[in-house]
């Protein structure tokens, strides 16, 4: 984020700005289409779509129908799931079937996959026959496969050609996709063998093989491969597109750099509200739909509170005759949970980006419980001082911080092997770990703290 | 994260796998160059890199020592920060030099951006006096700034080219960057115009005018603009290229969709990080540094919890004489907590993909109060019957439940509320919002339930 006022400001670089949202609503009250189509002409897609997903459901009703042929192929593309539906439902079928008419086989693939099957038929039944049946193609790979992501529109060439024949080729071509940067070689059994980009082509001799001018990259993803696989390998090697092949290893379409920095994007967002007990949540949701995707994993949260709780029951009569204890007890607690999860999300991030591996996974626990001490010797100074001074019982400043180490380690050690164990087992640790990694801080916090003293305490 | 064992598994579809790492290693306990020679022969720079920051310090340094000539430019420029120096500091001048020869001027920029002056020195010392100029130059733009960023080696045409006119130049031309994929064209006064993906050109008739088949999505980037805001345009806008202009609106430079990819996902991992406590951390820091950089954060932490403890202490009368609230209060503090983190991720993933807006923020906001009181009202409703039939006093359940309703709306509120307020005072709402979010909801969750308790328990 940047220093500046994002949120107000008109002279944010990007993003709609609040003038032009007023301006377009304006006209929408006065039901002036013109005048829609004049401000909306300047805008790129991707920002009507944030416009129609910004405003109140009633404007956008209101706009749907002053605006009637406005919305296109991209424009639909471009806006999130939660209101895509409610976009679609509210076009003409001649619209729709112009809007989709002009897109790539996978923006098509991208729009319907999670749309009901009624608008689903529609869309495809805007398609030619062949469209309709590579569409149905790629819906056919699992969810969130490279097949969904790929487009199937491959400019290729046989392995044995020449820059000029590729060239003379190219130009005789009327029929080729919208945005291509490479050439894909090909053998006799259309398996991908390397591929060659643009630059080099126009660079090099007539007479240059092809095959001398490849790129090293070259890293052909198997059609059924996990998406967020393919947006690693993307990042990881810098790829620009890749060919994507079926089981027997032949070409069945590519996937371009644009699409695997949306994958990207899409499963660090996904990381990033699993850590914090979200589903795929977005801020156009509606009310109700918003409450019962977070109560499942306040639920979970209050389970492990109640467990909490019965820790501290256990204790109830050290408690009510030192009183003092109730006070100082959330402290330890949240201090582990605090530590626990920036050990968490450490962990989470390096699992995600493979920098967390069997080669370095005794090292990083090891320093992770050093860390967890160092911090749990330093607070466990700060806090015993603290009681001492405020409760004036050393025994208690003591207690205070011995829990406070003892839980920072606990802290440190949960942090990242909860998160690794789940990885193990097949599951998100993104998703589960926070929920563990808070039991246990909460509940050996109060443990410890609670059973020395009543250890210790007269 | 698949469904994979990732970390023991020698299937995943890439990072390293542990059998080639384990030889590697066993290679270099044997002093065997050839065999290290062998075994990473087959790696990708990427990997190799990650095969440097994850294997033990001793044996790195072992590792450098044997494969002098192994580490190349590549391979630098993908190590990581905490590990870089190290490496660099292990390699012969020479060994050095020809490293750095070979690479793109962002590349260099990127490599010497975070090292300590005599190596930075070191590195610059091997570039000839051209390539020297034009990093310094890149330097002295700010900090994460497109300046920083952009690759200086641009290909581009006067505006009034046609097809055939820049594929002779571009046949002609020795010395084109290693990758290209657009052509800019730009004004008499070096102002871009537009440009021209490869592809077109390579399918365009001779005599067609570039201009006639320039892109859609062209933009140029100001030099100074943030790079979080660069990686945001290409995202938002489906970028590939993009020119980078001075003040007085000249080219000086492009920026590749593979940076931004990257600007993107580490922005990303920023905010992940921020969110739990963290600086930019990874699991190749040394214990003592992850320690110092987690030590803050708790310290804040601590503050806050011990804010919490003293609205505590003016109840200790009342948990002296009914030591059940002891046991209950630390689950209404925690469902608060972790529902004011569910806003909070929410609001700041949408502050940073601005999908927060002043078109929708009241919106926003009234939609998350009213699903934080939904949600409250739902766990109102099972606490104030744990409560009563664990301690079997109507009133208890009650108080327990009211409470319950309060924090939750509040946590709601304070979760989008306060990220907003920091956006609009200049501050990373990733970085400060959780302590904040957090002192309300155990301040709160604490006041209310004890402060009812008092009022209605007898």
């Amino acid at each position: 984020m940047g220093e500046k006022d994002r949120i107000l400001s008109e002279e944010d670089a990007y993003a709609l700005d609040r003038g032009t949202v007023a301006a377009i609503l304006d006209a929408v009250a006065a039901g002036d289409a013109g005048e829609i189509e004049r401000l909306t002409e300047p805008l790129h897609p991707a920002d009507i779509a944030d416009l129609l997903e910004q405003i109140h459901g009633d404007d956008r009703k209101a706009l749907l129908r002053l605006w009637r042929s406005g919305v296109d192929g991209e424009i639909l593309t471009e806006i999130s799931e939660g209101v895509r539906g409610e976009v679609i439902e509210h076009l003409e079928p001649d619209v729709l079937a112009d809007a989709v008419r002009d897109l790539d086989s996978d923006d098509v693939v991208d729009l319907v996959e999670d749309l009901r099957p009624e608008q689903r038929d529609a869309i495809l039944g805007a398609l030619d026959e062949g469209g309709r049946m590579v569409v149905r193609q790629s819906l056919s790979y699992p969810e969130d496969s490279a097949g969904r992501l790929m487009q199937r529109e491959v400019v290729r060439a046989p392995v044995h050609w020449t820059v000029g024949d590729v060239i003379d080729r190219l130009r005789a071509e009327t029929d080729l996709p919208e945005q291509f940067y490479h050439v894909v070689l090909v053998d006799p059994r259309m398996r991908p063998q390397g591929y060659v980009a643009l630059g080099r082509i126009m660079s090099a001799p007539r007479r240059t093989k092809l095959t001398d001018i490849t790129e090293d990259s070259f890293r052909a993803i198997p059609v059924d491969q996990p998406r967020e696989d393919v947006a690693y390998a993307f990042n990881q090697y810098h790829l620009i597109t890749a060919p994507v092949v079926d089981g027997s290893g032949r070409l069945v379409g590519v996937v371009t750099i644009e699409d695997a920095m949306n994958v990207l994007d899409e499963e660090n967002e996904k990381d990033l509200l699993r850590l914090a007990g979200l589903g795929g949540e977005s801020v156009s949701d509606r009310t109700w739909r918003i409450a019962r995707r977070r109560f499942p994993w306040l639920l979970v949260n209050l389970a492990t509170a109640v467990l909490a709780s019965l820790v501290i029951f256990q204790f109830e009569e050290a408690i009510s005759r030192f009183v003092a204890l109730a006070v100082l007890m959330p402290i330890v607690a949240s201090m582990g949970g605090n530590a626990g999860t920036q050990s968490l999300t450490v962990a989470v991030r390096a699992l995600a980006t493979r920098d967390l591996t069997a080669a370095n996974l005794l090292r990083v626990v090891r320093r992770e419980a050093l860390a967890g001490l160092l911090n749990g010797l330093a607070f466990a100074a700060i806090m015993g001082i603290v009681g001492l001074v405020w409760f004036g019982v050393p025994m208690l400043g003591v207690v205070i911080a011995a829990a406070m180490v003892v839980n920072l380690l606990v802290a440190a050690l949960a942090g990242i092997l909860i998160p690794v164990a789940l990885e193990r087992a097949g599951v998100d640790p993104a998703l589960a770990s926070g929920a563990f990694v808070t039991t246990v801080t909460d509940v050996v916090g109060f443990f410890a703290f609670l059973g020395l003293a009543v250890a210790v305490l007269p």
